[in-house]
């Protein structure tokens, strides 16, 4: 029961074009490929970037014009926690920044297969450390992801509370993947709609960032104790066999007391904001997030 | 891990008094109180009210001077389908009005236990049939509820389907009661800190509203099939023992592919927008509303 949208029919063909593509391709010539396609989309208007780095990690910092002095997003991209980096996502990076007013981080965490979980949990946490010790406080600082990078973000949170570390102001998770035991209802209901990720797929990556333990709750987050995680926006296509992670995510929090927005998008596909050249969608869609954002931030 | 609101010790404090006190009223006298009560809260600035009726059905519309024409909201009260009334809900239906610079319908439903269900949504049905025959486009209509209310809205919309009517614009849900089964996780997770509404509390007025037969879809929608309802907002507070009505049917709703604003607002009671004379986290909650509807219904 998918509302229509003009774009998404093109957007259905592409993928499955691209998926037919890249069914023949090593996994080098994927992350080539991906951030080679990605590259192409401007980054936003009146921004500056800089390439710095947190210990080993690489950073790109984003600056738009109109940023707040001292309010920060610290995002982690997504793509299966096997590929994607600073040059596919800084395009939406940098969208989000402008939509926020803030300056935003994201960084080149360590990929699996080559560098299994926890290692990005890790280059998370550094660049999450370096911040802070910059002198930005908690409360001004936003964590955010999407897919595996929203899985890295929730991952992260639930890490800090284990090192007795501050929690950000906000989490916000688009299209989030908290769950690699793909045994929840969307795989049933949704999977069928989706043109993107199937179980296989998500069995594959799995295996690659985590082995044979989807229950960790550091790589499962909807199998975590939450409480004390701070305020969070979730913002998930109803094409998505990854639905579950987000409602169920919402659920948890939820009862145990945070403040929850789920924003459910009637028929877009997985990360949609992330592809906002071809779904159109996706350009409210980052202004609903800008908005959640400097609410949190406390910007005007 | 509710946040900490200034309001609500006081407000908690004022629940055990009014719940004790109720404990030994009749059903008359608890219906005469809590409209004595809420009455003495003013309505907004700047609506006039008419009294007027659907057939049987007694109706107020409250039009508010900013209310662009043509664009309606339907509100159905709560009060566990045995109490609550136009004299009880007018301040807040009127304030929900002014947010949406629209016009509001409330009206008198037959209450249980004199009236079980499906008095109500026999109603209901006739109100919006009535308002759709004044002309008003589906499109630019809402219809909302909150608690027993929401249920009743929700069954509205499921009957619309059965009689294949035009659903509205949009569903608007606040602190729902989606579910006579009392089974869901809420009841035992968020139980303890809800300071209003117990599980003896709902069995009961389930009983009056329905007898034993919890489990049909009319009187528990996340036991519906809810496909073909239109874009919803589901506002929720986080100590309410009816919290997994509000995730379980957002949840139902998205994996049907409808367009989901799920809100849980941390540390609030039940319904705590009703109170806002109290609960001062009330009015940011109706502009909430507002700015929902009025993009539903496209009013600048």
């Amino acid at each position: 029961m998918a509302e229509k949208d003009p774009d998404v029919a093109a957007f259905w063909a592409w993928c499955k074009e691209r998926a037919a593509k890249r069914g023949n391709m090593t996994l080098a010539e994927t992350r080539e490929s991906f951030d080679a396609e990605m590259a192409r989309i401007p980054l936003a208007d009146n921004v500056t970037t800089e390439s710095l780095s947190f210990g080993s990690v690489p950073v790109e910092k984003i600056t738009p014009a109109t940023a707040t002095p001292g309010k920060v997003l610290l995002y982690l991209h997504g793509g299966g926690h096997v590929f994607g980096s600073i040059k596919s996502h800084r395009h939406f990076v940098s969208r989000l920044a402008v939509a926020t007013k803030a300056t935003a981080y994201h960084i080149d965490y360590r990929l699996a297969p080559e560098h299994p979980y926890p290692a990005a949990i890790e280059d998370a946490l550094v660049a999450y450390r370096a911040i802070l010790d910059s002198g930005i406080a908690p409360a001004d600082l936003i964590v955010g992801g999407e897919s595996a990078g929203g899985n890295l973000a929730a991952a992260l949170l639930l890490k800090l509370k284990d090192e007795k570390l501050p929690q950000p102001a906000g989490l916000y998770l688009l299209s989030p993947w908290l769950d690699m035991t793909t045994a929840a209802e969307s795989y049933e209901k949704v999977g069928a709609r989706d043109p993107m990720i199937t179980r296989e797929g998500i069995v594959g990556v799995a295996l690659a960032y985590l082995g044979n333990q989807p229950d960790n709750p550091l790589a499962s987050p909807v199998r975590a104790d939450v409480a004390g995680l701070p305020p969070m926006l979730i913002q998930v296509g109803s094409e998505e066999v990854l639905l579950s992670d987000s409602t169920t995510f919402a659920n948890n929090a939820a009862m145990t007391g945070i403040d929850v927005s789920l924003r459910v998008w009637a028929g877009m596909p997985h990360a949609w904001p992330l592809f906002h050249p071809f779904l159109r969608a996706g350009l409210p869609a980052i202004d609903e997030v800008g908005a959640w954002m400097r609410k949190r931030l406390g910007i005007i």
